[in-house]
């Protein structure tokens, strides 16, 4: 991710010497060096000295450029130097916070002993009231071993908890669900679904987070099967959710449907298997999925179940070869692969009006500046251009419908309804070649996801509670 | 706990019809049925009629007769009678908090992707900076199987988190600490320690609950032994350091001291075993451990290693028999056993000033209205005598002394502290018979008791970080 703004500013601790003009000596060092000072804070004023604090854009230069620039001028002490990133994370990012103050006596024998015994006796005595008298009812699991963080790869369950800690923080500030990281110190696919089945009790729902695949898969899979609350690995299936949606807007662009567009999906990871699903689901009947080895096809034999279950019930013209061999006349291409992927030259061999996801990270499957001048929409998984297909659309409504409803599963109906759902936040009147799917800030969409989640739960008979505003006299 | 307040009032909604001196009415036959209206809150003021809910302290009677008395009254109508301490666990007592709002992109892009990835590299190149990085510098989880929940027994992981919130709630309230509750679906010792150790990466300590003995000192004793973060049986631990505490002040009210005494321990389960071991730790010399079968004696043999631990280093004279045997002339008699085991004749019969923690739930060894005559000092377990032992005067302070020095473990040092610590709170010139031992709201017992936590790990070497106010120039 070494081209996304994740460095763009750092915080210089200075120690200035009192003397008049050495602060606009400074700063004229700094804009020299290439900076731009965007902030400046004064933590102390001494008599002899002052002590600021100096945040300053990078602009794309080195920091060391701009420290050198300084660190040798008279009157200044270089104190620190920091990391705006990482002082955001600083004793993490989330909190647990008590409800209600424990003020009196009374109090705390209301929400602890003794009253408390008669509160856990209910719940004995009927299990279901858990979602009631306790956090389960709002409460999902963030859950992962640490096997494929973001780009990173296998980085271990320490490492991993910032981003499961940042998609907590998510969770709740976008949809009111308190989400609590768990990274498990183990990769073995056995021992993580037994782990978590014994941690579920306290949980409204589990959601699974870079898991490698294969493991991912069955984790999941046993999982759903074995626990009667939602488990939903975001990876294959949030990802899956949002691009459906973006794809279904670009369809009203170019006038085609899903039932007679020509796909091509390249990358057959956790995410593809997800996406190959959700896009039979929605009806597309002309698909071909492409890895490594090339097109997946039913005359060949595969040693994972789920590329034959693929295999099975995609490539009707059993076609085979490589991308640059199947890629011809396709309406659709999905990447989520790796750099590079998608020559300038195949993509040009397909249909009119060419649409393209490259969704590979940080690098998309080909460059967005070379691909712009020859498709009509280009969507990708970076902030940076438009179309961003993020899944922070999809897992925060997913979620708040499932425990609104209190859902078993999440099952193919919610995630389809979901990203129908997150595609109509883009009005007619709005939608553009650059403009398919709403920004994660657009606050129209948990609630759209939310509701159209319950609807797909009642009506498949999943929710085992029915919101009051689905409560309705006939 | 039948006789504690647990269930002292409870809420009436009522409808009621707009006559003159209605409310009146109602008050009067409340009052005449024997409750006490506490609050009275305007819900809904209609030009028919009103909605209040009025809050009744009942007063020892039963709420059926509260709501006979007015549900025939005319022009009242009963809408719902609720419980305030159902109400306060309703949806849970804690939640989950992002420590900053997520406004911008840029925001996002710190504490998400991309610029997550950066911080999780650094973890994952040294490990030791998840304590600044993540949530682990200030987070315990709280682990219960559910099998000893208060005097309830083996009531499963669901219906023990009430529990467990309550005391997430006293961890954050008390000592700054973020707790998250985690009741586990086993109760397999081997799978309970597998477990606990796999989800051990996100958090700086764990407070073991409610797990029933022996089980519980083995699944202790191995993670104290395999993690290297603070491992804490609270109902073991924390009950043993507040009952020394209590013991300590008790023997500078009667002028003995710890290495004279006679002490009779009855209940040798969980918290009698860790009682004993502080007892010996804090230089007691003359013990005697009773349990079912009588005194435990090196003479004889015990299935359970705990009490041939025990049997090895007590009862240096050998003495055998029941409690009532072994009572002739103790100093000191600590039950942690059952209701009536401490007969009053056998009390009659230890030395002069007897000392008597009878700290059974909900009904101590002896009743204390029988007891008091005759005793120095009486120390019980329940909130409604003077001198309660209750391990909330530990927990939030040990945790919050071994989080802010990474403490690797809490051992018997850390422990001895404390209680000495706790016992410092109550000043020479406030000690008395009635009060040995702190309120849980007094703020000075938490501040204490983390800085006698410290400075024993520093002493014991098992501190990881030094806090500023331990860092001396010498």
């Amino acid at each position: 991710m070494s081209d996304l703004a994740s460095n763009t500013s750092i915080i210089l601790r200075l120690e200035l010497a009192k003397t008049p003009g050495s602060f606009a000596e400074i700063a004229g060092a700094i804009g020299q060096a290439g900076g731009d000072i965007i902030a400046v804070d004064m933590i102390h004023a001494g008599k002899q000295s002052t002590t600021r604090d100096i945040t300053v854009n990078l602009m794309g230069v080195p920091a060391s450029e701009i420290t050198d620039a300084i660190r040798h001028m008279p009157g200044v002490t270089l104190v620190n130097v920091s990391d705006p990133t990482f002082l955001a994370h600083l004793g993490g990012k989330i909190e647990t916070q008590p409800k209600m103050p424990i003020k009196t006596r009374e109090d705390l024998s209301k929400v602890y002993t003794p009253g408390v015994a008669k509160v856990c006796m209910a719940i004995h005595e009927n299990p279901a009231s858990a979602f009631s008298l306790t956090i389960k009812r709002n409460t999902v699991a963030v859950v992962s071993d640490g096997t494929a963080v973001l780009g990173l790869g296998d980085i271990g369950p320490e490492a991993a908890m910032p981003v499961m800690e940042g998609k907590a923080m998510l969770f709740k500030q976008l949809a009111g669900v308190d989400a609590f990281p768990l990274c498990l110190a183990s990769k073995d696919t056995e021992e993580i679904i037994r782990t978590v089945k014994l941690l579920s009790p306290a949980f409204g729902g589990i959601n699974l987070e870079d898991i490698s695949s294969p493991r991912c898969f069955e984790i999941e899979e046993r999982l759903k099967q074995e626990l009667n609350i939602p488990v939903f690995h975001d990876d294959q299936h949030g990802t899956a959710v949002v691009l459906l949606a973006g794809l279904l807007n670009a369809l009203k662009i170019v006038g085609k449907t899903t039932s007679d567009i020509r796909v091509v999906v390249t990358g057959i990871g956790a995410a593809g298997v997800s996406i190959v699903k959700m896009l039979l689901a929605a009806g597309v009947k002309h698909l071909i999925a492409v890895d490594r080895e090339g097109a997946l096809c039913r005359t060949r034999t595969y040693s994972n179940p789920m590329w034959s279950w693929i295999a099975e019930r995609t490539n009707q013209g059993l076609k085979e070869g490589l991308l640059s061999d199947v890629i011809q006349g396709a309406d659709v291409f999905i990447g989520v692969s790796r750099k590079g992927v998608l020559k300038l030259e195949d993509m040009k061999r397909m249909a009119s009006d060419p649409i393209v996801f490259a969704m590979a990270n940080p690098e998309p499957e080909i460059e967005p500046e070379l691909a712009e001048p020859h498709v009509r929409v280009l969507a990708t998984g970076r902030s940076d251009y438009p179309n961003q297909i993020n899944n922070v659309l999809c897992f925060p409504g997913m979620f708040r419908g499932a425990l609104d409803c209190r859902a078993t599963t999440i099952n193919e109906e919610m995630k389809l309804r979901a990203a129908w759902a997150i595609a109509s936040v883009v009005s007619d009147n709005e939608l553009t070649d650059q403009y398919i799917i709403p920004s994660i800030f657009n606050d129209k969409v948990v609630p759209a996801v939310r509701l159209a989640v319950i609807q797909a739960a009642i009506d498949t008979n999943v929710a085992r509670r029915i919101p009051p505003e689905f409560r309705q006299v006939n």
